[in-house]
């Protein structure tokens, strides 16, 4: 850590900063330039980080030295982690695609939907049995009795189900019909949530704050992981921008920094990053050639029939195309589809 | 709603909608212009918002009339809601100062800020008994423990206390001990905790998503409310941008329009706004100006010994400063401290 | 245009506004709803788009209907533009690549530059002669000498060169030197620069601010064609958010807007997207995934050495890595390297 | 400036680096951590800044010490400038009033709309005879005719007159009928056009762009003051966010920044940082709460038939209220109007 002193620091304020570092058991380096007196803290920065040196007397600014996350870097853990979810490995060579529509929408559809993607090509289903909603007016899901309903989807079909849980209390339950756990963007600093999802051992996808920083993201990845839990997928979606005409702004720019500072696997979700069906495929084909490992698409047989999210859904023939789409392209980077 | 149609629309792809339209017992109006045709739907616009238009082929955007919120509007309830949180009326012609440290650091401890606060003008008192941490490796508050210590400050200054809850299974227990409960940034779209906080019929502020748009603000405190729970503050606390000088944007010009669109009282934080202690009072009086009914602040004894948010908290003396200029200014805007 | 008026509007109110609309020759349809009454109007956008309606007693609120370019816009061409630089075709099925160093450093140096990216694959030189830098203390180009090292360049390597203009005033001794102007991000909005350009008559790359909406970056493209130069090009290059680890946030969701709603090439800049040297193929390849038709990248021997944007800028080896893997994504997408 | 090295570099890396930063004949200390190694660097930061550390193998990043502004700093001139337009005062314990319409919109409208706002108390006339537009088919203003309708406009009330300049080939004239020349937002980071007005010597209102950091907008204000001009205002006009309610954010916030690091007035505009007429009064508030010296808002007589801008324009009669208001709470700041 690096703490800028103000212009006309005095000499004991310097003394009684130099005094608080000691009294934490580290060492401090004061060097005196002509415009400032910096001064060099090497050692626990984690022990730092809570300490408000910007609230003292004479200090301008703090600089970190170190990223605040551990159990997720690279540097703790070299070699790239695989995820299995049923049978289907994620973060390996082969990319994997999840598909599904937004809210399981009751027991007849929610088989269908599975049947439609599996033949498209997909490896894993998804859809929310509990729904986060904006307003309060608007349906909130089947909850337990969608969890059911994915169950038979699973049988039918044989995919692995992914399933949205929401609240702490609700984990346990979820755990016990889903094959992976989705964290949403909303909940991505639901500390407890994470917490639980951590403690469950089951296999997560954390989908990125809406506008949470690369940072913030790799914290509450490390929730998880502090619980014990390492099947962990980092999920990109699109933050929030001042722009307007797409739903997001697609952040295929984060996947190569992920794949660099983190041994996660990412699948990223284009859907809800454009909101807009119609350029789903281009950001799915960006996400991938940017180093994703796989990507997470909301798909339904009748867009325009969807319960939620009709608006950015593709319907089976396009799924399709795009899974087709998709292998050529992992082909040319010397990877393939599962 | 309007429904803004392609170009190139077939006749089939028109009547397609307007079925759509009328089988939801709408009427729809077609207007066909030279460079568009455009369908006009006035009625029911909850039932519209839960229609995916855009996913039908033909049409190209879909514009709303209506704000998506009910209970919270002006139109509803053109009255402004007055809260009392114990004996304070907040929301009426006199402004209000809640204060105290982020965190609850013990019994002792808790009592002498609470004295502090009451000495310098303050008239609530606010510490946290949970504490939500960006890092799973950092103090997460005292708990049930230190809702007991703010309930011995209470009875030490008389002051009405806040306190944060971040969980839906804490609701009940925080609840019992505090008189007005704060949803932070974080949850603010937490839905589940929302409706507990509804629920539980206690005042609640609710604080600003660090990114969420006033309309979200809005549907949050909507779902607040939808419980039967009329005891809400709304809490603007600077919003994420491009800028990182301070802390987070100063969002002042949200004032106006939370006080021009709702009947809800409106209590700012200028505090993690700026995140530098040395501007949060320019940020108090900006907040104040521009019709807030009352500041929230962190403050300490002894900033750079502060648990959590030092580098953000005025200490004693700043304190009663700031309230000082809050009640010159109140008074010349017609207004007065409590 | 549709007028959504005020709850409480008055029926004189209304009778204005409809008064207005008819002096302006248009026609208005008052529609009466139980929340809100609007007033459609269907016919020319421009002449509404200038008028205040907002500042009118019991308006609500004003929707636009149409997008506001024209010349732009695929609903004007249908069909794609190809740019013709020197020989080279942008905007075709066969992908161009446009490299050099971020500022012309010397006669020697530029010539050196120019071939090393030639030998790595790529079909357009570009240095800076003119940089608009920052700070005033730093170095602003070789400015005319700069151009005459550039022409050196193109004798020696057959490449067309690209090359920055930042003043009005320079536009035509510029243009008689280079193949294609470039308009940097910051003169994205410098209205009388665009003019000047658009005379010009030369092919324009237009950057997109670094802030700028697309309807924005389209309106400052319509400025150049509006002068009756169809030779432009869009070229993104990342946008400006509250995310600070890469220098700008790869905006390769606009991709395939652009390619929706205009008939102009794109070419892409991944380097100052992302600012970060490892990181520039990984966006590179996303925006040529979304639907590019080109990349332009910032390559120079030795990046250390370079006069500016070192950090971001790419060596000879890693470009022509890149070339290579950027053809085998093209020809995945059937499309191939120039 | 610190450089922070990777924590698998090399000794030959920190040789080169080392080797590197003493060819610039300043001298590196290098700080061994466990788990990273630092070196730090005390000299001439502009040297460094130029200079492009990360591109250099071993370097994970680089950190700066100062800020990149000099000449507008307090650290190189402690006492506050005060700027004299005309023979207004702009900087001092009295605040002042810009008003105006957006466009100049002819003789006889620019004389009778300063004399509207004169009588409303206001100490400076602002409109724009030359006008940047986002639309090639917008009215451009009356440039030079309108420069003259200005002049007339201050014979008749004795007001100072302020106006854009937008082309750098137009500062000289503009120069000669104008007392104060205006930098519009999208003009921030015209270089060529800030070189201009410095050499002018004229009185300079320089906006802030719509999403320049504060660092850029000193950096910008620093190209003005090294052409030794120092007649600077700095004006905060609200900054580009996700939020679309409000046409930009207001930045009030900005403010005590403002006026910590610089010695330069402030005088701010709350109309474009809203762009909604009736929330400009509470937006002037707050700037002014913030420490403002003076604010500059649009006036028009009849906001509805306003050339431009008219949803943000307020009418005489609210333009006298908000001065009166103003007023008040500069006297509740010990300062008062002029």
């Amino acid at each position: 850590m690096l703490i800028v002193l103000k212009p006309n620091v005095t000499s004991e304020e310097i003394d009684h900063i130099v005094e608080k570092i000691k009294s934490l058991r580290l060492e401090p380096f004061v060097s005196r330039g002509v415009q400032r007196t910096i001064i060099t803290i090497i050692g626990d920065e984690d022990v730092l980080r809570e300490q408000p040196f910007e609230a003292i007397a004479g200090v301008e600014s703090v600089k970190p030295i170190l990223r605040p996350f551990k159990l997720v870097s690279r540097e703790t853990q070299p070699e790239r982690t695989v995820v299995k979810v049923g049978n289907v490995e994620i973060g390996g060579r082969k990319v994997v695609i999840v598909a599904g529509p937004c809210a399981v929408e009751g027991e007849r559809e929610v088989v269908e939907h599975a049947l439609m993607v599996k033949k498209a090509g997909a490896n894993l289903f998804r859809a929310g049995a509990y729904k986060p909603r904006t307003s309060p007016y608007s349906f909130q899901g089947f909850r337990e009795k969608g969890l059911k309903f994915l169950v038979k989807a699973r049988e039918e079909t044989g995919l692995p189900i992914v399933t949205e849980v929401i609240d702490p209390r609700d984990v346990a339950l979820v755990a016990e019909y889903a094959d992976m756990l989705q964290i949403g963007t909303r909940n991505m600093q639901n500390f407890n949530l994470l917490t639980e999802v951590g403690k469950s051992g089951k296999p997560v996808i954390l989908k990125r704050g809406m506008s949470s920083t690369i940072n913030e993201f790799l914290m509450s990845a490390e929730y998880i992981l502090s619980q014990g839990n390492k099947n962990l997928i980092l999920c990109p979606r699109g933050i929030r921008t001042f722009e307007d005409v797409t739903r997001n702004t697609l952040d295929a720019g984060v996947v190569p920094v992920l794949k660099d500072w983190t041994h996660l696997p990412v699948v990223a979700d284009p859907s809800h990053a454009m909101g807009i069906k119609d350029y789903v495929p281009s950001a799915a084909m960006a996400y991938l050639a940017a180093g994703a490992d796989g990507i997470m698409v909301e798909a339904h047989p009748n867009p325009e029939e969807a319960m939620s999210d009709g608006q950015q859904t593709i319907d089976g023939a396009a799924l399709e195309d795009l899974i087709g789409k998709l292998g050529r392209l992992a082909r040319a980077m010397d990877r393939d589809l599962l």
